[in-house]
């Protein structure tokens, strides 16, 4: 029997060798549980809560990329408090959440959440980072002007980081569904790249060195089989493979933050879903962060 | 085999019975499949979508009343078209559809959907009957003055109610949880019952005869062994025959409309809650509409 | 706030696009709820009542075809009612239908039930259309001359469909379970590609023009991870992509009608199975039906 | 370490304490896998199947009424082979093996399976008994003279019954739901107990001692918070110990043979509704069957 | 907007309103994961994971008791790390826990984990209390001599405490499975309540003023329509405010610690089992613990 | 109707074509329903129960190889009777078993249960086949040397085969997780093929003819998509189809015994992990038995 002094209180629990503290952290993580405006099936608001104790069945050590989360400096903040119902409050909370740790010289990590989130931290990151570049992983569009007369639901995602970003800043992957007049207009204002994710491998030889980049990934690109438990399955999606290769080939741009969102475990009672987003996020941890020297 | 002539169209399924054209109806159901501010399990948005399929498993007629559906002129109109994470604007058309029915003189019923539209209803209610008592079966006070900073969450819908009606006008059964403060509160400005529901018998009696009368019942009254697919289940709660029973002790009063409120299916894989909602809508629709002449 | 007037009757939710009257329409689809012969996990009744209301979760507009089903006059006519248990019935009920649709000059599509109902969509066609071919997507053979002493039972019904076109007019794809018999007898007597479907792709060269051909998709012809809702899953199966490219590559031939079979919705809680069969569903009518000129 | 020898083969698991073979046996209980009239939601065909592994899960003796299966001569001889779809043949199948063990003494008990089965068993039953009574336990009266043309279906299993028992040999107890005309046409044949089951203790004094009596139990006559793993579930039903204080008050009645009805076990995961069912028939089994001397 | 600074850290998730420091603490809660000995459905060592989160589900004040978790001081220490599989060592940790707690003047709680590990507590309980007296309440006996060969199993827990505390100690309450030689025991040795718990309520006046006492609630003794996420789900059980009124009628007792124990959180994916282990375990911290003066 | 006998006794239920009596039999099946050292989430002990009811959908008759589990001799034994908590005498228990069945000459197959559990298979088979080799297809490595201080867990089950088999004798595929120094050291001491099974095809070239096997298949090698019914799902694995054909490239060798692992069917309702599960088994018994001369 180990030399244990009792009572032991282990009660925190962090994603996963994320337990560093925020001021010596490189990298920040928190959860955004938000989901008011889901026009499906809601639930992500329950990701983070999810993912955290289940990352505890994953090992720290990727043998894909021969790296371990304990060399890096990781700090998990827990989830923000977030008003349900209340949209503009909700991403004014998270803009704030994202602009202190930039500004602190860290790297923001949001698990969401509804991908409507994202709008929140790509306004903070394009404020530090003027010539901010999206890279975004999705099965639908999300290039509505508005939907139900809602510009900033869910559906309108891309289009309102677009009205910041502009014309060929964002490299989307993946796509499978959207109005033929989002994809019109995709064609012509992004980096439009529907169906597969292969082409993410090219963005390192095109997009100039030591360009900021924010990676955007919504989790519903996988195919329903792989990732069952998010609001709108789509059939037709990727493997788990391609995204996480896909992932990969980005490991040499900056990429000065990133999000996983629409997990929604509920919907898939296997566990299965929450499997998959935690191995991403790990992934994502080891390839975009930095380890300590 | 029947002498049917092909093909056969029948798809608009209303729940059982409630098939009258909106014009002749005496009675007008509509579904309010919103849920933003819920701020544990969402949901709710799927009940009347679940219900009305599984509500041809029920008789129109109920042994427990010797009263049939058929015999009555309702009308079942669908689901509106609610606004995801825009509350005042799905409180906004709520109100105005419970106005229009008030105004043309028929009975609204409303399947929610999060508590908090209650308010949408009984603010067109009151402004229809300003005499208008409102009978309420929650396991939860719902008496906050905010929740999250925000007045209209299913936490506070009732106190915002009694911004309307007043001290002494709403009467409350069944109430199981609660902050200290608002139990005191209730004490002081309702006719509040906690944990029980028998003493609703005694309301005919109390209530001067033909007061209007409009009743909200939160299903999360029920035990949640009796209904588990709700929000936040609370133990301890009434058994089924209970709500029945008091439901029907309500039978002679003037019911002007009513409401039946977080059922939440995709939390009962069982089916079970949703056959609880549905046969205590029909139990509702026999006791306080009116049967054709 | 919309200008909508209250209240709204949104009652009748068909497939989605698919809310053309009948008399008007180039494309008829009708719900077979009946699975009485099934002879492991029962519940395709519940098929076409599941994908209606989730079919609302796709767009009309198909990414992979740059078609709308907008643009096309297709009337979803709801369900038949089937007498359960009386399988001879139950057939000439689906007959009469299909026949008077064909009659009328439309092309009928059917959402099963259980892949025994296709022998009275297989009669009515080839009465109407006596040089008739089958295209068949299955696991399974269906091919026995009778199970347990039930010549109609969903294990013959490929069998059936062959006693009435005979010798080469029946397509196999993607076969992958079956006695050896079924298996010798297949090769002789049909043509018959097990395990795969990529052959299709073949067939447009193979068949005249112009000849009529029904389709006929049991759906667990898919891998269980991606159709894990249905009565008999049967691992190895073919991935969404090739069940899309398989059908679509039959684009140019003369589709005179088809079907869906085998989703058991309750076996997916996930809603990932009811996710894809309505994908397939609008990719075929895009695919197979005329748009409007 | 216990002294077996290897290799041990324990494969066949009858319910507990059902072990005997059959020549010896008192009692013999078979399964009957079959629910193809089933007209909401199909599976009582997986009922035995689920009960004998779960029955393990149980003691041998009741401390209920003091008495131990192993006291008992009883043999579980499995499922009948049933052709799905073909109702006569199935029925025919049923009558002929309770025919069989009636004709040589036993008592039979049938583990279904829909509840028109019980047509078969009954009809064998008043073969040999030509003075049976039937006391019936469900929540609905079963008592149409067809349903969608069939006059064989669950919905008229009672009333096919008293084809063959005639006015006043039928008690029925717990029915909660039913046309109007069927509640009127029971008052009148039957000796009808809507809503409760208290009243089967009064039948020991009311029925001439010896007469033969069979018991049918329709699970779903229990509330459907104990017992969600059925076709039809009908809120407002009684508890455990009710159904088990009912059916122990028959005790000193001459059981000839009984029945256990619709479990359908997949429509519960939590596997309680499997759990009441074994319980439910160790009681039943102790208190009709007779222990050996 | 609220005026946080940002980035917050909220990760340490304690049981509602248990989250006083350790030092400070009068009562002190341990998690105890373990379900190695488990003979039929595992799972209890998921049980105090899934309960800390749903506990922000509950209010902190109880209308039932009027007393509030914030007036007291519990800390909840989080779970223990315990060796799957290795009982022994399991049972000493959890010994030297208790053992630990017990001997800084606190009183402890632990979240079981299966009923075996009681076994542990109350060995340091009675180390500490040489007149230790044990309520129980359970739907088992748990009174074998052994299981399998295995003494220390969890059918045989109550038999190991009753060799440390001897006739007459040991009052047991809500029985209703076990072995015939297991009930004949129990009359001899304990103070034995089967089927029902009503008798707990004349406990304070027979135990003598001052007597310490030590409460396990195995949860099973709760009807698995309230409890259906259990190991062993037993029918004909208690409801959950016959429970909650049992342990209430204890509250003038000198209550020296307690468990609340086999919690199997995944067999009810409802939640509703979760829920109700949460909320009894807020009333007894409520009922057994001292407020701050 | 079938000219049978009544009544018919049909209880006992092998896995599909697995009756012959033991010792008649050349293959022996034997489960193993045991996983008191499951660290994360248990339930493998419901694996062979679940798999032989459910492989009664498959055919005895393979496709892919054009063989016939009607053609063997293989023997469905049940399932031994193990004590939970209890590793040591759990694992004697089975040495025993496999031992017996080596000593008759016949094949041993175990259907677990843990993977800890191969350890005494493969302890029978290398005192019986001194020069015996260990395919070994897995998600994780299982190197650790001990696990919380356990040495005999689930996952040091390949460390502890090493011990017994020394290097090079172990041929490891499909792992992607690990820490790194059990990485490092499978590349010294094993033939180590992590990520892919492909490399498998090679094995027969380089095993020298007549070598004795043991294969050891954990399901989780699979990706969960395919197999979500397992304790610890690791995303980016292998297609039913990779595993199939890897099995399948070693038919040539000579397969003195196998085991297939880690089957938790509770965690996939959908059923599709069992039937991955079965199908892997009847496709393993075709390649590695013998059949009838």
């Amino acid at each position: 029997m180990s030399e244990q002094l009792y009572p032991v209180n282990n009660l925190p629990q962090t994603f996963i060798g994320c337990a560093v503290p925020y001021p010596e952290a490189d990298t920040a993580v928190f959860g955004a549980p938000y989901d008011s405006t889901c026009s499906f099936r809601p639930g992500t608001r329950f990701a983070a809560q999810a993912m955290r104790p289940d990352s505890w069945g994953l090992e720290t050590w990727s043998p894909y990329q021969d790296k371990d989360l304990e060399d890096y400096r990781i700090s998990d903040l827990g989830d923000l408090e977030l008003p349900f119902g209340q949209n503009e409050e909700a991403l004014a909370i998270i803009e704030a959440q994202t602009d202190a740790i930039l500004g602190a010289g860290k790297q923001p990590v949001m698990i969401g959440g509804e991908h409507s989130l994202t709008l929140a931290t790509v306004r903070a990151a394009a404020k530090h980072h003027p010539k901010l570049r999206l890279i975004h992983f999705d099965a639908h569009t999300d290039l509505r002007d508005d939907y139900l007369g809602n510009p900033y639901s869910h559906a309108s995602v891309i289009r309102r980081c677009w009205d910041i970003l502009g014309n060929g800043r964002i490299h989307s992957f993946g796509i499978r569904s959207g109005l033929k007049e989002e994809f019109a207009w995709a064609k012509e204002h992004l980096d439009f790249h529907p169906f597969e994710v292969q082409g993410a491998a090219d963005l390192p030889a095109e997009i100039p060195v030591g360009t900021p980049v924010y990676i955007t990934v919504d989790l519903d690109v996988l195919d329903p089989s792989v990732f069952p438990g998010t609001g709108t399955p789509e059939p037709g999606g990727i493997t788990f493979r391609e995204l996480q290769d896909a992932l990969l080939s980005l490991r040499t741009l900056n990429v000065i933050g990133f999000d996983i969102m629409e997990l929604s475990p509920h919907y898939d009672q296997s566990g299965v879903s929450t499997a998959a987003a935690t191995k991403i996020l790990r992934e994502m941890l080891l390839a975009f962060g930095k380890p300590r020297e």
